[in-house]
């Protein structure tokens, strides 16, 4: 689109005005994506105003022939749009009245372009919707299969990008699952929202003519009518839902990546991203850089910014329809396509890495990383849990002191530090018992994790 | 919170080190906020720990007395908070141990801060949402109430802020009614994802402790659990939602104002806000500034603020927990209380606000706003739209050269421009009957009007 | 570029995983925009590498010859960019050893992409930012010819969207000037930070080899040299810098457009914009839309987005140069072509809108527009001015009682208020006095409107 | 502010009309603030009416003493707000006129609210700019302290966070202080435009009083004066332009935080933050919880908020002056605060931190980070750079199989690769030659970075 532009205005500014307006004001450049539903919607309308005798049974059949067979052009690429049609609406209106005469000049009644352009939006983002959702799937599916794969496989969980306790790796992917289906569930209730029929509104007032907006609507699979015609042709909440909904998503992706990214360092060393997902340098070969991943964590702010554009955009604007409202496409489209690209090479990535599970076991195995266990284990012996806190505080110092770790202690040094030690903390100490003793719902035992997929799995 | 700041930073470079880090990582003076729901949280905690017979039933009750005494004091505005305590949690578990001794240093058990603060926040986002619904309802309840006293007036229709044609003024208000009724619709969407019970979760990993999670959701009315500890503690989704929603509500009511700051413009003349909604100049009495609605326009900018605040705070987060998290809350209070007193106001100034309906009606009247009308009345007896549209334009350009305008024309006149005019065109061609042509479903007739607010009475 | 994912993304999940990575990864679709800078920094990189005797006399020749020819064939369209080459500074390289052989695997000695695109994009950005001030030139150049055409017309300052007080049209055209004026300010700034050469950062840390920094920016007209080299790879600043002060421009455009749609109304009527800039109904000749002031108004949340897009991507980035800096071109080019097309539309619409001066002139004299120069005529009689306010509102009050404006007021009238009036009052109450008194620096009187442009002229 | 405003709206929605609004439309509770530059505005201001003779000299001094008197009250807070004073201006005018009588209702004379806010947020601005200037100013020494301290020490420089050359950690550190100049350099360009003198604007025309602008501007050290009266009451461009440039600083500081933030994980360990900057928890003694760094990074999404928040209230809004203008303060206040307490406490936390140099040597040991210095000495020895490449790629796999690194090497497993060699390659082969050789200006060899200490220095 920017190449457009510049070649269009860029020094040329003594062209004709007429020329230089057409080409700024025209959204056929970005808006003859939607043809599809265009075509779609007005076919629907076509059939609607037949059955309501509006036009006559054989204006109905020339119109629908015209509009598939520039459908068929369109998908073949031999339809020429001239730039002088201001939109995608008025490419195929014209096209078609060249095509089948009289009869295409009364495609238009009872409607606008108004209501036009919000139908097709939605016929477009409902289409997208449904393609999001199914990536969304496709990613849990690889994240649930991963899951189930590595179970058993211990790594050091993080806050404050700190070791702090062992987890399984499993819960770590299925971290993301449950925010991956978050987003599932925000595109479906976006999706109703979206599924609202809004043509019979027309410039804004609705028309005067006997329409039958209920009869469009069931052609189109739309269960609900938009119920007030200046509503209908001002609103673009859905495009701004929507694309909050994919903004969300790309954070998700970020923080997923973020953790490739860090996981895949030489210092930590827990991930190995497929040669076919990063790039290197043709002289250090340990250099295998996380592109993809730094690439998707950067077009989540592409996406923040789309979202911005269509918010600054609605602020303050006055009923009903401005031309303002055709800026909603291109950020539309671009965190369409920035989405749809980023989830499936992200699919793809996370099918071809390797979690590197030794580094992973003595990562999580380094530091003091079951102290927590060993003050529950007091707390179960009646041990207040702030006193068990400073009881292990002590332990550790000691270890340190000592350059021990727990496991080299013996029952009489625990004794030391608190006098109900028994043989029982050896039972707790260890990174597989801290793992397993956290069987609780959504916890990191492998029985709890396990629970969980039969759960995804029982759906 | 700005204030304070200054207080703390403002020259004091070479103050003690631990004060000044003290300060910029306490988040007391904003979180403080949550007691209620802090204390709330603990009680059902401490049940379920008693329930489990991980704590005593009588430290159980020590507790639950405690807290209660504290949550009196804090309400009462007797409880002191000490700068030192970093923020609510602590400031409370410290003052109950004060008081209970023992008991209270078991409150903590198999609990974190990190799944503390994700409660509270659930518990405070749940309670607030319920609260702006209120409000969202009181303000539908207004534009209804409105919209069915003002049935009959006649008020221009805008698209690019150029009369087009004329509707009800009613359904201009139902238009907005329509916006908020989604609002409201988003509200609900969201309340779902936020309505999941984190504590269990504790620093990231789950607790070995034998706790009963649906045992406290079933206290604090959970119906779903987190069901992955990491996502647990690391999730901000909700905030960023609700942040969403309130953006979107926020460009409603700038919408709306917009068209108020205009239509109460000398040179519009169809609104005059009330006196105490205005401010005025004490010189110029013809000056009555649109202060409130101004304000509200502009607060949607600060929403938006909110949002993006959140959004970047949380893109490329690693998991799980990180401090950035605090960072979650300013925005999140700001928001709220931006939305919830923009509602209040609002809705005041919609109660007290007169349409100059004759100034109105005029405006409906001038232009040939019923031009479409008689293009319609032509395809009615057959002319393709396209055509009856030149017709009509020409019938336009006519009457401009001449000074007239529709009413002004005879039957003579109207076939000298296509020879298929009767006396029906008379019937079509004044505003009333350019209104209540519109019937179809969403349409602005007053009949299609009526029948929409008795589906809304009707829900 | 959104059409280029879908064809690559749309439904290919199963493609071949390296095509998918290549097309998710290269820039070469939006980069190979950068051409001409990429081949004008390799030149002068090519003559500093034979300066320096790094590479021969004859291999410096075969590089600018090959380098020019591919320039050549790229601006006429006949270069054949293929879709496995990564970016624009691969294509290139690649061809030029295709043509010259080994001294084209020559070229990259000492250099690295990392300070090659810094380059680039600051060479770009460097001439955009001159064209972009160019075309603010030719803005502020059409404002100033304007303001001085239609000096002495009289039009009512409005503040809250209410008539305030009588201004000069050309001075409410001059105050547009200023804001271009420091749009243009800001530009230069902005230009210091750009105009630095980062070339022989190399990767991150330098090259050990023997190059000459300075030779290569005098031959590329830098004044400075990047100074650090982890910082010159990394640094995007400029970027930022450039888009905010696009996005500031935009928001000045934005509230002229507003001023013109508000102005274009039938109610306001003080402004027609010319038929080419505007679109109508073919049935509704009054209705001329302001679609060229609707787009340009919306635009603004465009820019807004990118820069915001950028801001995002560069928060927290780790340094030096991570891939995630790829995603600063397309915000940058998109906001570019937004603004210059802008900026040339919207000056060409400019000189032709007419002004109905009349309207403007009659809806000054309205309402007590001259409260204030009565108030400010009783404090040159020594009236403390919260008095003289006083005086003057029982004044306006009256009037509107009797239905009278200021100029049907006799001296007795007045004394009734404060029995210090004189004849002096009626030369202050009309219109036209109360604009030609202000004739303080900044002020609105034709005396300080023709100084202000008579100090912009003798710049 | 959020938790007035939930005293104030929280459930009163049957409260008085006039208090809602009132409280709704006041800004005391935050523009108090400016008090400092209100008075020493209006002082300015009292001043050149008498000057004028506007106002005598007896009531100027009566003013003066009076706006001192209250000034020092407010210091030592004594001073009582009335929730009934709209703004800071209205409270002190009030306070001063209860005072010292008519004198004081002459202070507003040949002034308005418009102008007055303007020259008090300018004040404000001016201000806060250089404070902020002198933290950064302050960070800048730190840097270049500690690059001089820590000369010699070596680190691996990464990109992409992939070990990629060594570099100096002075280099490293520099980096930064070329970021936080560039910073400097623009709060200086933004403080010009600032610093503009707007007194005079009155409203929105200018007065028709006989002020003296210049003497104002002299009094408050106001190089230029605002030159368009409807420009200077609507233009917050400067506030904006702050806004910016602080949006920036942070954005260096998280990066800067995050760089921090992994340096300091255990798996990189090369960073170790004091414990009075950290916290930890009580049970973890490894953990250290980089707190500060994880705040100051979440608090640039805050400043990016409050940016984006005066952006979008800018967008489109009337000429002149509108009551949108008032919400320009809180984004202000709030991010000028959360700046300059990150500057201080990042500042204090820098001088405290520990560098692990064996740590970092050892990892700029590893892998094969010298790859590109052999490359570099084959170029010298003639051979194409892309083909030096493919050598070194070759003895790098060879060193990979036989597990050794490059210093294992002999003269004659070199020859293997490439006949050229000598042995001047173990020359460019270690850490130490890698940095030392990147003597070029912007180069990490020390030669150079203690060159460009000299020339910071010698500023």
């Amino acid at each position: 689109m920017a190449d457009r532009q510049k070649k269009l205005w860029g020094g040329r500014f003594h062209q004709q005005t007429d020329l230089l307006v057409e080409g700024f004001t025209s959204s056929l450049d970005f808006d003859r994506r939607l043809y599809k539903y265009d075509i779609e919607g007005s076919i629907a309308h076509a059939r609607m105003l037949a059955k309501q005798k509006i036009i006559k049974k054989v204006e109905e059949r020339a119109i629908i022939a015209g509009l598939k067979a520039i459908e068929a052009e369109i998908e073949e690429g031999k339809f020429v749009f001239s730039p002088g049609d201001e939109d995608i609406h008025m490419a195929i209106e014209k096209a078609l009245t060249e095509r089948i005469g009289e009869a295409g000049r009364k495609l238009h009644t009872a409607r606008s372009r108004n209501d036009q352009i919000s139908l097709d939006m939605r016929l477009y983002t409902r289409a997208e919707i449904d393609r999001i959702i199914e990536l969304v799937r496709k990613l849990k599916a690889a994240l649930l299969g991963r899951a189930k794969k590595e179970l058993g496989v211990v790594m050091p969980g993080y806050t404050h990008l700190q070791k702090a306790q062992p987890v399984l790796l499993s819960h770590w992917l299925l971290a993301f699952w449950e925010m991956f289906d978050r987003d599932e569930q925000r595109l479906e209730d976006a999706y109703k929202r979206v599924n609202v029929m809004p043509l019979g509104a027309a410039a804004l007032a609705g028309t005067g003519l006997p329409i039958d907006r209920w009869y469009v609507a069931g052609l189109l699979h739309f269960p609900r009518l938009a119920e007030n015609s200046m509503d209908a042709v001002s609103d673009r909440d859905f495009v701004a839902e929507f694309l909050f909904v994919l903004s969300v998503l790309m954070m998700h992706l970020s923080r997923f990546c973020e953790d490739l990214i860090i996981f895949s360092t030489d210092e930590f060393g827990y991930v190995e991203i497929a040669d076919s997902f990063t790039t290197g340098s043709s002289i250090m070969p340990q250099k295998k850089n996380p592109d993809v991943a730094e690439l998707i964590r950067a077009k989540t702010g592409r996406v923040y910014g789309d979202l911005l554009s269509l918010l600054t955009i609605l602020k303050g604007l006055p009923m009903t329809y401005n031309r303002d409202l055709q800026e909603d496409k291109e950020p539309l489209f671009d965190a369409v396509d920035t989405v749809a690209s980023s989830l499936v090479v992200f699919t793809a990535m996370l099918e071809k890495i390797s979690f590197k599970t030794e580094r992973m076991a003595s990562g999580a195995a380094s530091g003091f990383s079951t102290a927590t266990d060993i003050a529950e284990y007091l707390v179960r012996k009646g041990v207040p849990f702030r006193e068990s806190h400073g009881i292990v505080g002590r332990i550790v110092a000691f270890c340190i002191k000592e350059k021990k770790s727990f496991t080299d202690l013996t029952l009489e040094d625990f004794l030391k530090f608190y006098n109900g030690f028994d043989d029982g903390v050896f039972q707790v100490l260890t990174v597989e018992q801290s793992v397993q003793a956290r069987t609780q719902i959504g916890g990191t035992a492998e029985e709890a994790v396990r629970r969980r997929i039969k759960e995804i799995e029982g759906r």
